[in-house]
């Protein structure tokens, strides 16, 4: 079964933190969410919400790729967060799927891991990419960026897309009426 | 300040509710969410979240309007409420506005509020509808309904248009990407 770890900052974008836990999970895929201070993360629109874990001792790859939800402050939250990093690093470096939505791109362009990588980003935030693209989804390499609430439903079932294929995608969209 | 009734029940769709939540708190409306069991209560796809109150005493008319959120079971869940129900009707025969998706417009049908009311619903349900629409979203009367998760960003776009008016629900569309 294809696992994916989904970290969770306090201040986190709510429509794109439900979509990708949501699409991901009826697609069969399993999610982890993992809150980076406790258990229970409160988001950018004042939504409590529990998580599975903690963010804590993920040096072991256990997942086949991680997704970084936007949001502000959450994406600056991620940024501040060297566990964040270590596992994105980790991750990027061993080939699994890295996927950033909104401004959460920037966590990957920090860490250098989008020099020569095609990426996209929150509309205005383009200067932190090395090689900025205005689709709402782009898949480069290992490498999956898309740009905010309203594309994170297209940001989804390409993840699913890549995991699973296009047929899976294709049910899926039916099912969420997308 | 406008002030939106969102009941959660058990099995709620978690894109469809956390994209009302935010698209309508970031339009500078009040959202009370109200859990139907106690104020801890599970998505469909199994997050957790903490809901502002619970659904009783709900006689008064302190909103301006309601959203159902749908989901299986959630939208079952709802049905089965008569709190859910009495809300609804007081606020459908007060003129507030009552807007439902996904499965959640039957709630409003078995009410006999859709009589002569065009409507949708999720694809699949529509002999539930006395006026059934294929649109996205559909607006008659006091009455917004709409499909599933994927057409809860326009959804929620059209309730904002529907309370603040067509420039914010635009500038809002550009924030969210959408």
């Amino acid at each position: 079964m294809v696992k994916v770890l989904v970290p969770i900052a306090e201040g986190f974008e709510d429509i794109e933190t439900a979509t990708v836990i949501d699409v991901l999970r009826r697609a069969g895929i399993e999610v982890e969410t993992a809150g980076l201070r406790g258990n229970i993360i409160t988001s950018m629109n004042g939504v409590r919400v529990h998580t599975d874990s903690r963010l804590i001792d993920f040096d072991r790859l256990t997942h086949d790729g991680i997704v970084l939800p936007g949001g502000d402050p959450g994406f600056k939250n991620l940024l501040k967060s060297d566990m964040v990093k270590k596992v994105v690093d980790l991750m990027a470096k061993n080939g699994k799927v890295v996927a950033a939505i909104c401004g959460a791109p920037i966590v990957l362009a920090e860490l250098g891991l989008l020099n020569g990588v095609r990426a996209t980003i929150y509309p205005g935030m383009e200067k932190n990419l090395d090689m900025p693209r205005g689709d709402k989804v782009v898949v480069d390499k290992n490498f999956i960026t898309s740009q905010g609430p309203g594309t994170a439903m297209e940001f989804a079932l390409r993840i699913v897309e890549h995991f699973l294929g296009k047929q899976k995608a294709s049910l899926l969209r039916k099912e969420l009426v997308a």
